[in-house]
């Protein structure tokens, strides 16, 4: 009787606590590529990725430079082409993306290269394949580890 | 029998996992408004903010200047009450807020306005309405994405 | 009958929803000190630390000063024993750490001190004592709070 018990327990138990999904926020009026908010359920589990860095484009360039890792865009495409990577090895995808950080760089005297950074950011995100947007804040920092950075992105994903 | 056991389980499910609360742990010694840490228990939905600029509040300067919205209080309190309207459109408040990241600009060859920036945030947080405090950090970064913005917000939230 | 139903669906709930473990995975080919993404299950509480700052090592130095907290190293230490501390108020640990960001400052005209960080740094985390490594982000700010420190750390960990 008690095996009995616990069998339908456990039947039940997927009924009373179904799969809860992501829920994710546009800003009302703005077709900007960002969630305004992104709502996680309890049931889920959270994926915290270390900050991803740019790969050297030009190995024959100093590493102490940006000319060893590109502009603003070559080096965004390459930091999210990383994270990609990371996401996949975990079997996760940009989809499950909720919540980013990006980490900027202007080189001294320039105007931060924001277009470039957004060239970058929406051949992954809001496309028709990839719609899923995460919520967003976006800073200039005074530098990252390496002179030869522009950008680190930061992501947390949830399992789908 | 079967549909019995499921309506038992129910009830019994509501008294095996009680609501949980948030816990905000205060700094011994210290009445600064900011919680030392917050415990956010697992049966929690969390919600991610992006991050909250300021609004214009000078049509008639440039936008590419701090004219155009004003100083460290005035932004402080245009970028919160940004975020209050956000999180009433997700039925949340201010009180739901846990978590806070400020991201502060020191126009050049100037000090950081620190106390405009505490004048603004303590009409939303540790006032006798709104008693509940987040962990936070705060930081002054290079630059935000227009030039005219001295603050950016980011906050995470808990519906209760 | 009511009772005893109550009875065995908590001994089996306890079997349904096992305690989960936090998932630290590693980069592979890399040593380095820090995970490449923190995986945290869905029935864990959650501990949101505010950012650490460092404490005056000299207080015959002007507060305004890096000669009143130290350098990097000694302000990374001073940090992440405050951090400890807290954790040990909140019978947490630092192998309970998860995320880390830190937020760096190089005074004018110099170099990020990285290597002092990471004396720093290394001394908490992959230990033989302490192994478990957090996700983290690192990067250099314009400046904190206080004119005299160079390292805030935020930290949010998973309670055990």
């Amino acid at each position: 009787m008690r095996t009995a018990l616990v069998v339908a327990i456990s039947a039940s138990l997927s009924l009373a606590v179904p799969a809860q999904d992501v829920v994710r926020h546009s800003t009302p009026g703005s077709d900007f590529p960002i969630a305004r908010a992104v709502e996680v359920p309890a049931n889920a589990t959270t994926v915290y990725l270390s900050g991803a860095v740019p790969s050297v484009v030009d190995t024959t360039a100093d590493r102490a430079t940006f000319a060893a890792y590109g502009d603003m865009e070559t080096q965004t495409v390459s930091v999210l082409t990383s994270i990609e990577k990371t996401l996949a090895d975990l079997d996760l995808t940009m989809g499950d993306v909720i919540k980013m950080q990006a980490f900027l760089v202007a080189p001294d005297g320039e105007q931060l290269d924001f277009e470039g950074f957004m060239k970058g950011y929406t051949q992954f995100f809001g496309t028709a394949e990839q719609p899923n947007l995460p919520s967003r804040s976006v800073m200039t920092v005074a530098g990252l580890v390496s002179p030869g950075w522009l950008v680190e992105i930061e992501v947390t994903a949830v399992r789908p």
